[in-house]
């Protein structure tokens, strides 16, 4: 069976078309009857023993060793076309009128979609797209802009592939909580302590740790819970929310800020954000906190970033690796600069979880 | 009873030293029969109430609260200190001549150490000294040069704490492996193509993936595995071990060069590297392979560091965790930059373990 490379497509012919598009899903038929293949399908094809060789534009013949070693196409593609294909998919490259999908019209026009994939038992000519797929090596670093609606395909340095679902989300629960006006507070280097503070505060809001836990009776608060109870009202402390916030920035640097917008975010949607430190992240938060003697299992681990962070996948795999193992949710909070209160732009949520194709 | 702060010392009369030194072993005698407290512990007492109040240098006489709050004493010191204390440990700061044991002379010297713990039972009167202590912020740096025969204890923005075990340790396995020499190779961009390996190479040796897991006849390599098995003679790769070097460069600049030394040196010791990507680190390692068909579980993950690295206590927790949870020991590989070969410096391996005093 003949099969040219031109340009960034294989043409082969009629019997071409029927044999792998038409029972197979593999490229898009043309006018004429004949059949173009992406470089990555011709190099499936080539490895699966169907096509014998492709002819390049010098009309030499290259098999599969010479196809994958020209630069025709991308070897960590074709691992993650391979892949998928052992799986039971059929999927097609994301590229104009290549799929009749309607969803599949949009990725085309995403850089970050490589190949649409169909669900098992579709395939190109049907209507349903089940993941849009980005491949990227190990060590590519991945702008954060790009996630959402999105599957990671990520090939590490020894060529095993993990996929990263990347979704986004909004958050929000049921926790609340009455407090009291001027609940008063002594700001030390890196926390505050309430010494008389109400019940309520711990015991239904979920703010601080008691600083002796069979005492109970001296609350310590983090400086972002003090920040943004300070400026509730709720905390009465030497110099208000400003100070807190001053130190905060002396501690942490402009990442305080955006820290605390996040928490206030969280707060305001119903959630209790508590230290992630035991989890490397910034947040566990718990959705529906109505007293601390019943608190449930904390949902989502939450990472603040700033927009436009770029990820390394290595960072990505371990926070998710880890969320997972915790039965938690890694969710990333991608927040602009920019400052405080009501008219700051608003906070992206991006979950990430790991995918069994 | 009477106490008086002065300088970086808290001086008690002889009943103090009767009750808190002879019994409890706070403190240090001094000539006269009187006791010096460090402010941590003068802290701990006016917490407990055994002491009242403080007299500060200006003859005020300060509580808790006004003492905790003060220049004196460090609240994050503190916590730890009180942490220990609740756990039923006895502990000195590390001062010159603050407890009998011969260990906790050392301590005195090092910078990172604030305190010496003695096992339950026993205390600055005695000869064993249990952990050495050293306390930090979750947001505070910490120079890997500090770590080994140190106890972190890390105190998170909402004051819980977490103790990781630091050991300078060495490492070694028994993997060997017989390889003939000049087995043919394609670098493609990221990774290379064995298309007619030796069984042995996979089968024994671990090196490399198979393309196909059921049919097993094309292996693939990493550019890490290529540039060590090139630099043997094992491998036969157009421009030699240099061009893969040189493509690793490319793919991850200088980093490359460290991981490629780190590597080396883990399979002269015996160990099988493999990548560690899927746990965020650079290796999982095996100390006994034999053969791939009895592949036992890998037991460290080496995350590759610049000698002069500082840790951020989040980073270390996550990485911690993360191994702790897959039953892994996290292993930290200090590598000083250099050039490759036997005249290159050496590596030091660094162990983080959660630990629970």
């Amino acid at each position: 069976m003949h099969a040219t490379l031109s340009g960034d497509v294989v043409r082969a012919g009629e019997r071409a078309r029927e044999r792998f598009y038409d029972s197979s899903g593999y490229g898009h038929p043309v006018d004429g009857g004949a059949l173009e293949l992406a470089p990555v399908e011709a190099a499936h094809l080539l490895y699966r023993g169907d096509l014998s060789a492709v002819e390049g534009p010098d009309g030499a013949a290259m098999d599969f060793r010479a196809f994958l070693a020209s630069a025709a196409v991308s070897e960590i593609a074709f691992l993650v076309y391979k892949d998928l294909r052992d799986r039971g998919f059929y999927l097609s490259p994301a590229r104009e009128g290549w799929s009749d999908a309607p969803a599949a019209r949009d990725a085309v026009d995403d850089p970050a979609v490589d190949f649409v994939v169909y669900p098992r038992g579709s395939g190109p000519w049907d209507d349903e797209v089940a993941y849009r797929v980005g491949v990227v090596s190990e060590r590519e670093a991945v702008p954060a802009t790009d996630l959402g609606d999105l599957v990671l395909a990520v090939v590490d340095e020894e060529s095993a592939l993990t996929y990263l679902a990347t979704e986004r989300r909004d958050v929000s629960g049921t926790s609340e909580a009455d407090l009291p006006a001027g609940v008063e507070g002594d700001l030390l280097s890196d926390r505050l302590l309430l010494w008389d503070p109400p019940a309520a505060l711990y015991d239904e809001g979920f703010y601080g740790q008691p600083l002796d836990e069979q005492a109970g009776d001296v609350i310590q608060l983090s400086l972002l819970e003090a920040a943004y109870l300070a400026g509730k009202g709720v905390l009465d402390v030497e110099g208000g929310a400003d100070a807190v916030v001053e130190r905060g920035r002396e501690v942490e640097g402009e990442r305080f800020d955006r820290r605390l917008r996040v928490y206030e975010s969280l707060r305001e949607r119903g959630l209790v954000p508590k230290t992630g430190y035991k989890f490397g992240a910034d947040f566990r938060t718990y959705a529906d906190v109505a007293s601390v003697d019943d608190l449930g299992h904390s949902e989502l681990l939450v990472r603040v970033l700033e927009r436009d962070h770029t990820f390394s996948p290595r960072d990505l795999a371990l926070d998710v690796r880890l969320a997972h193992g915790v039965r938690k949710e890694m969710v990333f909070a991608l927040a602009s600069d920019g400052g405080l209160g009501d008219g700051a732009p608003g906070i992206e949520w991006l979950s990430v979880t790991r995918l069994t194709p």
